[in-house]
């Protein structure tokens, strides 16, 4: 299970600390399904629905794509494809000998980016997941329109076979498609917003494909949606929220996650979309940014350590590395580093960690640790859960509704009125 | 040449505008050499300088390991990786069939990220490029030491040869190695700090071995800064210097770099060290932070839009692709994207940019766009030119040292302390 460690954020606190009676009364509202955005709750339950329905399919489909391709292009954008990346960034940095290729299309409009992605797959065997709940959305419905036509110039007749559709159970552009050519079909369910659908069909067969046992993954988040479902201060997820919103209020605007494994990165852009889509409206919100340690250390550190008191940052820790090595001993000693011989590699970057949290906080930058056991499978599901929650929590703390994203449509109203979209105004 | 489009922010200005004779007062500065740091401003002179001397020997020196290696280990941390991955990523997205793997290392103290890489390089021919100014920053050091043992496991007697340093010119651990095993070595000039470093060896070595025609760059860096070695409001660095200057006064404390591109990503990383190192200090400094567009709309969008209207936004638009696509018209258009048939993607995403700018200043953004010409050599180098100019403007204008980071010593000095190295306290 998650743990958070508030002792480096406690010398920013007033003394009457973090309120976590406002934590509770948010909790409730959460739990009871009583606030703004109630119907877009059923992330909670779903890793146990989808254990009882889609789970094997998910898994065989997957089967059938290792089987077969070396490249699996995952066409969506936003919460239809920052989990997934994350993921198997994290979870499989460098890919084994059997494990396609994710490409992710569908979030861009760079002429380039999508040629690039054309030219890599060459004459790879592949298999395409289009991920949209309507199938309207531009970007992905151009990426579709592109890859689907390269399937059919390679497979004929048999490109249908090639498409993996995961969209509404009932509605919308792409599931009437995905009838219509008898795609296998996957649910992007009705009570999930994108940035909450990570375990679901939406991220799970992406990571199934690149070799991540989405079974463990599931039975994780059931476990660990159960062990966060405790009422108190105890609660990591009431902790984090009713942290993160009192230093929000003494003027800290920005948070900056960072962690210590460079596989991070794209976990951390998952964890924007989060909080920025959940908590950015109504003009209040604390700015979600990211780092990556030692690395920025050397390119923000300067920022974080001098610059003006309005960061507040949270690392993620994973207790135990997955390898081990043992720093080497060199007779010369050239390089004077024969003081670290023989200590393992976690360990220094372990001391590291805490030098710097010590750095920042007497530098005047509340922290924030998120401790989770490993970076596997269920280390992966674990801080999906955790986050979510807090996030949910955190979000009925600020008055906000923590599942809609009304600021989104600006551009894409403007963008189908200049590009004469029929209809559009 | 780049050219500034103050047309989005316009509308947030004061009647007065950005001030330029605080610019024209912070370029006098620079330009005579008189404010602090003025012993670090020796880049804009170094192209000439790099031209002159070490160039010829930077491109034998690639040429060498793209004939005998699959792979470079670059190792490095801060300035010393991060112009050339972001060149690289932003040049060479996908690596010719001649193209040596460039690996960045010395950025972590992950011993799961060291261990992949040694995995991933395998049985492969490869060299090292250790870039340290004194060889004695942990991370840099840390990795050189294993490294190197690699390489004298494989190469024995010859790994000497399969060693380039980058380092002081005179002093320092590294200098001394250097000179005593032989080893290949290049200049970190002492009047360049790290982060202004990308135009010296330090960056043009390992974008050299990746394929990218350092000659073109350092040409087009060297024509670049002597146009904008014009005093005056129509200087593009003035413009975008002014501009963040008299936002940032207003209250817009967060700048989002964006860009269409999905591989200027790391470009963004090198900015935000630039901006973040240079001017975050004496509790002062914009906050540097990025996205990815189109698709971080679909995830930081809805915070842009509706959040706090404390950001502004800086677009890097790339006038021309290198590449086209025309949209295809499918028959029975299904997905009702036929109206985009026959326009080329490039064109679509450039109507998407300009719909993405009227939501954003609509909502309270203000938007400065970044043109520059090429995604190619001349693009990479002329925008290189124009950030690091415009920074040590913008850092004068905000009564700061552009160009020390005294912050960077406070975990530098914990981690030695907690770690026992002889002598630290």
């Amino acid at each position: 299970m998650v743990k958070v460690d508030l002792s480096g954020a406690k010398p920013f606190f007033t003394a009457a600390g973090p309120d976590y009676a406002a934590a509770a009364a948010a909790y409730k509202t959460f739990a009871e399904k009583t606030g703004l955005g109630a119907d877009f709750t059923g992330w909670e339950g779903m890793p146990q629905r989808i254990k009882d329905t889609e789970l094997d399919a998910i898994v065989a489909a997957a089967e059938k794509i290792r089987s077969r391709s070396q490249a699996l292009v995952a066409i969506g954008i936003g919460g239809s494809y920052l989990g997934a990346k994350g993921a198997i960034e994290l979870l499989k940095p460098n890919p084994g000998p059997g494990d396609p290729k994710v490409f992710f299309m569908g979030n861009t409009l760079s002429v380039d980016a999508i040629n690039d992605t054309i030219a890599a797959l060459g004459d790879m065997d592949f298999d395409v997941n289009v991920i949209s709940k309507s199938g309207t959305t531009l970007e992905p419905a151009v990426s579709f329109r592109i890859f689907r036509e390269l399937l059919i110039k390679k497979y004929g007749d048999k490109a249908d076979d090639h498409i993996f559709a995961t969209t509404d159970a009932r509605r919308g552009v792409l599931k009437g498609l995905a009838d219509k050519n008898g795609w296998t079909s996957f649910v992007v369910p009705d009570d999930v917003g994108g940035r909450f659908s990570v375990l679901s069909a939406v991220g799970l067969l992406p990571m199934a494909v690149a070799g991540i046992d989405v079974r463990r993954v599931i039975d994780a988040a059931i476990a660990e949606f159960k062990a966060l479902d405790v009422g108190g201060p105890e609660n990591p997820a009431w902790q984090y929220a009713a942290a993160r919103q009192h230093l929000y209020g003494k003027g800290y605007t920005v948070e900056i996650l960072g962690c210590y494994e460079p596989s991070f990165r794209f976990m951390a852009e998952w964890w924007k979309q989060l909080y920025g889509e959940s908590e950015g409206k109504d003009h209040k919100g604390i700015f979600p940014a990211s780092v990556e340690f030692t690395a920025d250390l050397h390119s923000m550190g300067q920022y974080i350590q001098q610059g003006p008191r309005m960061l507040m940052e949270s690392i993620v820790r994973f207790t135990e590395s997955r390898t081990s090595f043992p720093f080497p001993v060199e007779e010369e000693d050239a390089d004077g580093l024969n003081y670290l011989a023989g200590r393992d590699l976690s360990e220094i970057c372990r001391v590291a960690a805490d030098a710097v949290r010590e750095a920042h906080v007497s530098g005047g930058v509340p922290n924030i640790v998120i401790e989770i056991p490993k970076r596997d499978e269920e280390g992966f599901a674990a801080m999906v859960c955790f986050f979510e929650l807090a996030c949910s929590i955190s979000g009925y703390m600020s008055q906000v509704n923590p599942f809609d994203q009304p600021g989104v449509e600006a551009y894409k109203k403007n963008m189908f009125r200049m590009l004469g979209k029929p209809g559009a105004k």
